[in-house]
């Protein structure tokens, strides 16, 4: 339960208390790295033709073509469109300690059903230097608070994470944690303190070294992807940034960089081939990172005829279990015990983990063209060669690419 | 964890398949219940002065003196002005067998992070008659989902129910449960088939009706409020009314009409002493209920001088208990045993249930007043007599309703 008792000094449903802490992220993050523009990420560069035209056709309807993404998707534009409060002109008569504001902030996002929320100065490379209409952006904020939003256990359990119900999974998460972030934005600027919230669509922010730095997750092998321990990578997050005093929380160390070495799970299982199988990580920008291929990614993601959007590489990877039982002791050895990471991963196709469970498979397979509402021809995009596609009810088929 | 693994055949997190469910209501539902409009409603007729001036001023500012609350509430004023899909002209090709679509809908529900849902035919004594200002409401949909969201054991264990978070912990829920109903609505207008939600300050339709025939809980004595054997009665709700075809749930009984005879511990603790003390239920518009005082319960929760409203009474009932170990336990027993009852009330004053743990209070005390936020003079109104009010970390004070 999100909201129920937890062991002394546990703040929410996870114990990210008892987690090593580092002083650095477990990958290098050097001195220079530059800031980026969200004109550049693979979405922008889709919408603007330079994936071709079929593709950027697809970018306006890669969620909306299934109606609970597109439901969704539809809340997170109205949030995009709440008018923010006034900063009050007085601050609020609260402690100057910036621990015990950390620990009240934290209380407020579990209050408001986050399932991990972890704080960190706000480094500016990850301020992008430009929106996506090249408009320079400056945010002086000296935090950032980060709300992690599980897209749901049960639901991956059902799906092949490639499949019509993926982009909802996604639209889920985006939408929950903006709302939060919202609302935590609006309060702090009661308490007379600037602060900004950051969701989707919404992002003056890069979330992903945030949540490394904020001690939520290290970087996985699925390039620029933040793992949590408790989550996998099965969450969407948001941000707040403000100048209220707060005590940071540091890094994470969980044995994440020698697993993701050994499992390769992800690259295996991607549609589009687009994650590496190299040993090494590479250095972009003066950060190290796993070679993802962007562009076959975005492609996959919003070209997919047998699905809206992707999100198989979440489905598969084995941190992505229900945190509970057993699960919480494998996680407590996996963090521990490097040795038993090929075991790992090992069991974990041997229990057909990663497999689709169809009798938790509660939505439709549905697919808008023109405003009327079809049952598409193909269910989730999987490689034909994985051992986890055997299964004849798993329904799958080969993802289809070609332009 | 809302969205983790669950016994066979159970869709949510609670096993709301497992209760007894019965054919009626446990308490009488006649055939003559008559709609009501929303325009009597006690913050209504407080809101047009009919219970003084003082009142009337603080109806306003009630819920966003305090800066969660005001905070959570802006997000439902933003909920309101979204506008809905238009009902797409064609049907989605979906099965039409009813009982699918309801085990579809609820597995959309608990995706979004719904913590109970039911089903039932709309009755029309369940639709105001009209709004607050008089006009009249028609709303001719068979079927009502509802959505039940907790208000968090946690803030209400470190609270003592009518202090300043209280008016926060019904904002966060009626934030929460309106933006799935959003959701869901807009989901099933893309289907095809009408479908509004109804949620705080947007209900055409009566909740505790609903709640009660969707089987998702007994009438309480606290006249008007259903008690949930989960989550007790620390939850709000919405609804999506619909011509979707679905399979209503029927009724529950566990047992509350004894427990509730035995107990009031909420009479005991309510500060202004709204909620009777007899043995006798009444009948009230053709069913049966607790006589609540409505406008001493509306002037405590407006008036309250040391809080933002109030729910003391959630806040005291031996109900409202986190959902885990031994309480699981409890409450089987509970609702098979109503010689135990007794006995539970007993216990439950004994082992100190309904004090406030100051372990978990994560917010702070603030009023604002004239735009400038305050540390408040009084925090909680408690009733002095009672057994809770004696620690003096409490900081109870007896609740000053004169005018």
């Amino acid at each position: 339960m999100l909201e129920g008792r937890a062991p002394e000094g546990q703040l929410g449903h996870y114990p990210l208390e008892r987690l090593k802490r580092v002083d650095k992220p477990t990958t290098y993050v050097g001195p220079n790295v530059q800031r980026v523009s969200e004109h550049d990420s693979g979405f922008l560069k889709l919408r603007r033709g330079e994936y071709g035209p079929r593709l950027k056709a697809g970018g306006s309807r890669s969620v909306s073509k299934e109606p609970v993404g597109a439901a969704i998707a539809q809340m997170i534009r109205g949030l995009r469109e709440m008018t923010p409060v006034d900063v009050y002109p007085n601050l609020a008569p609260i402690p100057k300690d910036p621990a015990a504001q950390s620990r009240h902030i934290k209380g407020l996002g579990y209050f408001l059903r986050a399932d991990c929320i972890g704080i960190c100065e706000l480094p500016q490379y990850a301020v992008y230097a430009s929106d996506g209409d090249e408009r320079p952006i400056e945010l002086d904020h000296k935090y950032a608070i980060v709300f992690l939003i599980d897209q749901g256990w049960r639901t991956f359990n059902g799906a092949l994470g490639s499949d019509w119900i993926s982009g909802a999974q996604s639209m889920k998460s985006y939408s929950t944690s903006g709302f939060i972030a919202t609302v935590v934005a609006n309060y702090i600027r009661r308490l007379g303190y600037e602060a900004e919230p950051h969701f989707s669509g919404h992002y003056k922010v890069l979330m992903p070294p945030l949540v490394m730095l904020s001690g939520l997750g290290e970087m996985s092998r699925f390039g620029g992807t933040i793992l949590n321990p408790f989550l996998g990578p099965r969450f969407k997050t948001s941000a707040v940034t403000t100048n209220l005093p707060l005590e940071p929380d540091k890094p994470i160390d969980f044995g994440l960089q020698h697993y993701c070495q050994v499992c390769k799970k992800c690259a295996r299982e991607c549609p589009s081939q687009a994650i590496p199988y190299s040993d090494e990580m590479i250095i972009y920008n003066d950060y190290e990172t796993y070679e993802l291929d962007v562009e076959a990614c975005t492609r996959m993601r919003v070209g997919n005829p047998a699905g809206a959007m992707c999100g198989r590489c979440i489905k598969v990877c084995p941190w992505n279990k229900p945190y509970e039982g057993i699960h919480k002791l494998v996680e407590w050895t996996l963090e521990r015990v490097s040795l038993s990471h090929r075991f790992s991963v090992w069991m974990d196709d041997l229990l057909g983990y990663g497999r689709q469970n169809i009798e938790d498979k509660w939505w439709y397979d549905l697919e808008e063209v023109e405003g009327i509402f079809q049952v598409p021809e193909k269910v989730g995009a999987v490689v034909k060669s994985s051992p986890l596609a055997q299964k004849k009810e798993v329904l799958a088929v080969e993802e289809d690419d070609s332009e």
